[in-house]
Parts: structure tokens; sequence; C-alpha cells
């Protein structure tokens, strides 16, 4: 089900791709034909950002029982970037999105460093050049589609399924972009990148994305009620101003918020009315950053919390029998074992409960015990207690006390109470599970590449294909034709490429699915980019020019 | 194809068998109806120990190539024992031989503690009771049988799968039962438990073991060449007095010694004579040990080892297609990971040659390096260069200099120039990678005991029902056929069971297949077992003196 305007455009873009596809040369056409008919309506790809193997280990045995990703499990999968061992998530979502491997930072766009053995080096020969992903493919093939966070929905993973930028960061070109791709489900946080204001991540460029969202049809959604009550197709979803909090501190901290399961819920409830399938990005965000801070409680928190969206997906996949899941986390992060220093001798002796009972006494993440923290630190040992540090020892009494970085002091008291070590304060380069269900599903040992040219493949299309159709060199293809291009930077944070042939002047505004052709605006088939000076666009873009007198 | 003596008596034991399953009550009948035919000929399971994710990718980074492994990934396991959330090696492998979880040190017996949650407590009824082994069911469903380590034959995980005590220590009645159990192909170290000595593993009943070998029609080998020339079928390989010697260091500190490869290749080529298929178990034993030590020069030199051993394996199972194949790792181990405190900020850009081109300046693993250390410690720099500590900085050249614990000093030096994590010198928890090929291979997410019971359903038997007539209670069926039962204590080393029934006399040597009824010498099906002072003996030895007047 779409809007109205959505719909129209479905079919005009349906018929585009249709032309596309198959008014190439007759060589071109038997390629088409030998291609594998389409495996999956559906397609949903969830990601839980930063879990290693000790992780989910953990979080099952502080449930109590088996997980729904372990009736799933299918594979491993290779996560290394182009340029290190180790991946941050821009890269790894752009290999998973696109199925190119990239470089830090890079989110949908190609890398310029390719040092990892194996790797073909022609990969850095058009660097930060946009490369089409799985979701724009979903989008032309006239399914729904929609990306589901618990960060900012401009978040590495998320961003590297649904925009293109040379830098993680650009959460101004990322949300636009995200709102210029006709997006039909977007839930998640991020708020703040949605208007201008004085937050760190508020809009620079003086945009209104609240209202170009309403303009686009979308019911705009900020708690949980909201979101369980709406009954649009086109849902876009804001429940914080940067990320959503931990799911075992929100009944305490931030209550309107939605689960992910429920966020997943709905999201496939929406998308799964559109009678062509559709595509849903899923990513469990936070057990990553509480990797980071070495805090298993977060850790398990959100691994458990993407578990029970997994069973979502699953759920719906069993009835529907028409669609792909797969699940899988993007790295490892912080070196998590189940056993540290002091199991060294004695740990095949050690019950399960000498580990998951001193995890049980926390009641609030790090991050939410932290919340608790007066501005004069006069509540500091509360705060532990919290965090599961209850009655300390007079060691920990005194570590607490005089602590000058509570934070790391109670990661460290609760990682000695429940025999759990930790290696880094980063991401690890370990091979991890892969997880898999439905028709065309991956299994065995894969590359974080192949996630992508699985799915496009199981939908149906192929990337590289994609790519000659979405993101086309704006200067050498119009120059090509004789076109004059030239840069209209009046608004220094809102270029537009213009482009004169003939009587005819068509802009293109950056971020934007639009050409404004001598005053009159068309739909384009995805957003224009720019990217380090160079713009790229959609061969249909180019096609407009080419036609015009 | 099997010696004249073991062929004749394989036909002797097909029949009980037979007989065995066929003879209950017709509701027996019928569930054996049900049981699924045998699925695989041959059935190989090779376990490297204590390999987590993290070295197995470190390893193929090493390597520089796909690891044989990567192409047969098909799942994963869980490895906690029946009362801890960290496994050690023995009650591991008596999951995976016997398919119970059980205790540490627990050798192919049942454990008295269960509080790992999810487990049945009734599996602790009958401590130390031996449970049967899928070797034990291969042998009697007519197979040739092998195991294979680099550790002492009789080190816990081949122990598990060919032998049955209270304690892994207990070498002697290991290796006893071993010789007694009519394994086809034994290929390892610990020659020192086979006959008596000096040394710490030397025999300390007076037994022969190597004469029992011999007597036995073993050709007892104990080089490389001697294997590689070898036409027996009934192969007894002892090529060290402990463990053989880490792959890495074997040219320079033990030339003689096979490969883990090697011997997986002549293992298989003798087995596979066999007209009834075999079961071999084969393990790369010091991947476990090096991870102890914190050493991944070891780790990577033995998992290589074990990998290729993999690929003989498979290089097997592909022609033959009638093999299953199982590889997996029995526990982690070391906590160890890709990336440390030192990239805790910079990884996403590390390149892979960080971490690699340290550890390949590495000429002897750790075990190897300090084999090289002068007594009086005067060359600690040149074994720091041997171990890869090249070049040393004026600080490492201090902390050679200064070390009171040269390997720990090294290993930690290495670490750091390799940005390598390590959180503990013992195992670890997390699941881990399962690997498999071949008909009815295990696929998805198991645990560690399932291992047993799907290899025992692919080569048509039952654990549950084997156990029934492996391992009676001596005491209990004796004394309820009116048999008056004493232990003849003699030789305290190597006692003796004495049931008298009218006329007859039976004597049951312990760790040994052997009845002597009124003076006759009688091969039982299996060897008869003393644990806690209780006697384990066959269903066929309580029928000898039942039968008897």
């Amino acid at each position: 089900m779409m809007t109205l305007n959505k719909k129209i455009l479905g079919i005009t873009l349906a018929g585009t791709l249709a032309a596309g596809s198959l008014g190439f040369t007759a060589a071109n056409e038997k390629a088409e034909a030998k291609k594998a008919k389409p495996q999956a309506q559906n397609v949903i790809v969830l990601v839980m950002d930063g879990v290693s193997s000790s992780t989910t280990t953990l979080s099952r045995w502080y449930k109590g029982g088996p997980l729904a990703m372990d009736e799933i499990l299918t594979g491993g999968v290779r996560t290394y970037s182009a340029e290190s061992a180790i991946t941050d998530s821009a890269p790894a979502g752009t290999a998973m999105a696109t199925g190119n491997k990239s470089n830090d930072k890079f989110v949908g766009v190609l890398p310029e460093t390719v040092s990892s053995p194996g790797l073909d080096s022609s990969l850095a020969d058009q660097p930060h050049k946009p490369v089409a992903n799985v979701l724009e493919g979903a989008k032309l093939s006239g399914k729904a589609t929609g990306i589901i966070s618990t960060s900012e929905i401009q978040h590495a993973t998320p961003a590297a399924f649904s925009s293109h930028a040379s830098h993680r960061g650009e959460y101004d070109n990322i949300a636009e972009q995200q709102i210029y791709q006709d997006i039909d489900v977007v839930l998640g946080g991020g708020k703040d990148s949605l208007t201008t204001g004085t937050a760190k991540n508020s809009r620079k460029d003086g945009e209104n994305l609240v209202e170009v969202a309403e303009d686009r049809g979308y019911d705009i959604i900020e708690s949980r009620e909201e979101l369980l009550n709406s009954r649009s197709s086109k849902l876009w979803g804001a429940f914080a101003p940067a990320a959503l909090a931990y799911d075992m501190d929100r009944e305490t901290t931030n209550p309107n918020e939605p689960t992910l399961a429920e966020m997943t819920k709905k999201g496939i409830s929406t998308l799964s009315k559109d009678k062509d399938g559709f595509f849903l990005m899923v990513e469990g965000s936070k057990p990553d950053w509480a990797a980071h801070a070495n805090d298993p409680i977060g850790m398990i928190s959100d691994t458990l919390a993407f578990d029970a969206a997994v069973k979502e997906a699953l759920d719906f996949a069993k009835k529907d029998k028409n669609t792909m899941v797969i699940a899988l986390s993007d790295h490892g992060n912080s070196g998590i074992s189940i056993g540290n220093q002091n199991t060294s001798a004695d740990y095949p002796s050690i019950p399960v409960s000498e580990y998951i009972n001193p995890l049980k006494e926390a009641e609030l993440t790090l991050e939410g015990a932290m919340k608790q923290l007066k501005p004069d630190q006069s509540n500091k040992l509360e705060v532990a207690a919290l965090y599961g540090i209850k009655n300390p020892t007079a060691e920990e009494t005194q570590a607490i006390n005089d602590s000058k970085n509570l934070a790391k002091t109670l990661v460290e008291l609760l990682a000695e109470r429940a025999n759990i070590g930790f290696t880094s304060g980063g991401h690890t380069g370990e091979d991890l599970f892969m997880y898999s269900y439905g028709p065309g599903k991956p299994i065995g040992f894969v590359e974080n590449t192949d996630i992508a040219h699985i799915t496009a493949s199981a939908m149906g299309f192929d990337l590289k294909e994609l790519d000659k159709k979405l993101f086309v060199d704006a200067k050498t293809a119009f120059e090509a034709m004789g076109a004059k291009v030239s840069v209209n930077a009046e608004d220094k944070n809102n270029p537009v490429l213009v482009v004169k042939k003939g009587k005819t002047t068509a802009e293109f505004p950056v971020n934007k699915d639009l050409a404004i052709v001598n005053g009159k605006e068309i739909e384009l088939d995805s957003v224009t980019v720019q990217t380090k000076d160079r713009f790229y666009l959609s061969k249909d873009a180019v096609q407009l020019v080419k036609k015009s007198k």
C-alpha cells in the first residue's frame, strides 16, 4: 500500500526500470534472461552492531533460554574492510548494503585505499563514487522499503542502507538523502538532524526535513503510542533527539520510546501491504556502544532486544513463506570473553551462575545508571548499586569513592565480579556467526559483501547494473553530450548542479531525487549525490537533458 | 581389512549386535524399525582443541588464503559442561563422544554434579558410570576405527573417544583400555604410557603394552618414515614420549615426527580398506596448549596443521561420497582477539599487515623457542629473536633481560607488537563454529552432545542402547543371578573382578576386553571398567556367567 503520489510514481519508475533493463542490446537481453528468477518476495536484513560470539552466548545464559537466532544459525561472515583487519560500522554497512568493501567513515561510496589481502585494487579506481544499495534496488523493483534502528537513523549502518557520503558524520547530507529516497518506513532516533536548532546534530543547511516529510506524505510519529496507533503506509518515526535508550533502561528513562521488536513488527505489518513485496533493514545499534564502554549489561540488554526483533521477522517469514531473513553482526567489539584472569585455573568447575548472577544484580545499563549520577557526584555508591555493585566490599567502596572516571570503575568492578574479560575499547576482527531463513537464504561462510549480492539476487536485480543506472558521473556524462556544467553554490550548504544544453537549463539540487528542468520539477530514480566535489546522478537525469531540445 | 583374529571376532560381534538389537520385544522391534537407515559409511570427527573464532581468523590471515574449513562451515556449537559455563577438554570430549555432558576431569563417564541451566539433573543419578562412545558403537557395527592426536594419545580428547575413567590423568587405565579396545589405527604421542619406566607417565602397573600391542597384531611405528611405509591394517604409532612437537617446530626440533595431515591421510587410507566402513577421530591437540600460554604462534601453527588434516578428510570424503566429516573446536581458549588496547581508537584504518607481519617474524613457537634457551639463560635475546622479537627496542631489550619468566615476557611483547589481545590463561565459554560435510551431516546450532548422537545415528546405532549393552553394573547384575562377586586385588594396580556361580569361576581383569571363565580366555564386546570401586562390564560378560552351569 502506498500513498497515491508514490503509487503513481511507482508505476512510472517500474516502467522506467523495465525499459532500462530490457532496452539494452540483444546481448544484454540474453544476460538478463540468464539471471535467476527472484527467489524471495520480501527481504529483511537485521544487523546487530558490534556483537561478538561471547555476547550472544552470555545473552542466552542471562535470558535463561534459547535465542530466536539459535534456530536459524546457518554460517559465518568475514568482516574486514578494504583497508583494515577490523572494520568500523560505515564500511561494514557499505559492504552489506552495496556489495563493496570500503574505507573507514565511507557510507555507500567506493574506497580510496585497498590494502586488505585478496581484494582487487581496482576497487579504488573511483574513490568516493556512490554505489547502489539493496534498498535502492528494492525500491526501483517496486517494493516497499524500510529502515529501522535504535541509534540515530543517520548512524553508519542505517545510513549505508539508505544514503551515500564520504563521511559517516555528514548527518545533514545523510538525513536529507534519506527523506528524498522515498523510503516507506523510517523508524529510530535522530530527530535532531531533521531541523535546525542548537543540538550537536541540528541541521546547518537551513532545511526543514519535517516539512519535507509531511509534504511527501509521511505520518511523523514521535512516541511508542503514536507508532502503535498509526494506520499510515508511510511512517517516519523519530523517537529521540539522538539515540533511543537501551532496552533495559527504557521503562526508567524513556518510557515513551518503542522497543526494537515493536518497531520491527510495525515496520513489517506496514511494508507487507505492498503487493510487490518489501525490503527492510533493522539495526540493533547499541550493543556496539555498550561494548565500546565494556558494559556487559548494555551489550546483553540490546542483544536480547535485537533477538526479539529477529523473532518478529522470523514469525512473519514463517507464516509468509516468501520472505528471506538474514541476521548478523557487522563486526566484533571489545574482545569480550566469558572467563578472565580470575578463571584461568578454575574455569572447569565454575558454574554458569558465577558469571550471570553478578550481572543480574544490575537494574540499569551503564548509560542508564550514569544518568542517575548527581552533578555533585554525591550518590556514586547509589549509582554503583543500580549498576549491580551491591553490598560493595571495602575495596570496591574505596574504588568507587576515589574514582575519577566512575563509568570505567564500574565496568571494571562488574567484570571482576562476573568473571568477564575485555581486551579493547574498540572493535575486533574475528569471523562472526550468520543467521538466515527463507527462500534463497545465504548459508556457509560468506564475505559481508555477499550479503548485498545475495539479497539483491533474491529480489531479482544486480547491483553492478544498478550502479550504472543510479550513479553516473555528472560532469563526464553531460559534457559528453556538449552540455555546460556548473555549480550554483550561492547557498553553500545546498549546492545545485546546473546543466545547460541548448534552450534547456536543468538544475539538480544535491541530496534530492529532483531535477528542475526549465523551472519544472521532475522526480528522478534516485538522489543526486556530491562527494569530494564531484556530482553523481541517475541515468534518467542524464536522459532528461539528452532528450531536451 | 582386519587381522584374521579380529576378522573372526568381528563376525561374532556383528552377530551378537544383530541379536541384541532385534532380540527385544515386539514393541522394541517396532522402535528399531522406525530408526533411520545408516546415512554414512564412514565418519571422521576432527577436533581442534581450544580454538576460538579469532584463532581461525588470524590463522587464515597468516596463511594468506582460505582454510579448508571455510568451505564447510555449517553452524555453531554450545560447549558448556554439566557443571560449568566453560568446559575443559575431558567433559567436552565426553560430550562429543558419548552424547552426555559431564564433569571436569571425567572421561567417558557420567557426571556427579549437574548445575548448568537446562540440563536434566537425573544425568547425575549414576555418577562415574561409563557410557558408550561412538568409536565403540562403530566397532560393534563392524567398522574399522581410529584415533589420532598430536598430544599423548591418552590425553583428554582422544581418551574420551576410546576409554572410560573418572580422571583424565589416569593414563595407566586409559592407555590399557585403548590397547584392549582393538582400535585399528592409533597415531599420536604418549609412548611413555605404554611401558614401565622413570618418566612422569610411565606405567605404574607393571604392564607392558608394547608387548600386548604386538600380540594383538599391531605394527608399532615410531617415526614418520615408518608410518608412511607401513602396509599393516593395524597401526600403533607412538611418535613421541609425550606430545608431538608443534607443526612449526617439527623440522627444527623433531624432524622424525609425522604431520597431523600425514597421520590423517595414512589413517584414512588404512581404515578405508574395511568394507564395512570406518570411524576416525582426529585431534589437533596443541592450539589449546599454545592458547593457555597466550602464544599466538603456536595457536596459528597448529590450527593450520589441523586445517591441513581437515583437507585430507575432505578430499577423501569428496571422492568417497559416503563419508561424513565433522570438524569443530571443543571450547574457546585464552580470550584471544584481533585488536587490543593499542587499537582501541585507530582500529578502522589499521591494515592486516600490522597484525600479521610481527607474527611472521617468529621462526619457532614459544615452546620451540624456549627449548633453545641455554641453562645459564645467556641467550635470552637470541631466543626472543627466534620468537619474532627481532631488533628489540631498548625497552623490549630491558624487559627480556630483566625477565624472571621469559615465556610470559615473550608472549606479552609479541602480543603488543601484533596488536593481539588475551583475557585469560584458561578456556573461555563462547559458542563456536561447526564445520561439516557429507551425508547426514549436522547443520545449524547444536549442543556438543549432538555430535555424538548425530554420528551414531549416521552409522546406524543408538548410544543409549549401546550403553545398556556395554556397561552393566557388575555387582548388581551378577548378584541378581545369585552369583558371588569379589575383587582380587592381590596385584593392587591390576584388580580382577571375580564372579562365582555354581561350578563356574569367571574373572574379569579391569581395563581389558577379556573374561577368564574356568581358566579359558574369552574376548568380550568391550573393556571392563572400574570407577570409584564399581565395576562395569558388557552384557555379553553377564550372559557368559548366566549361561554357565
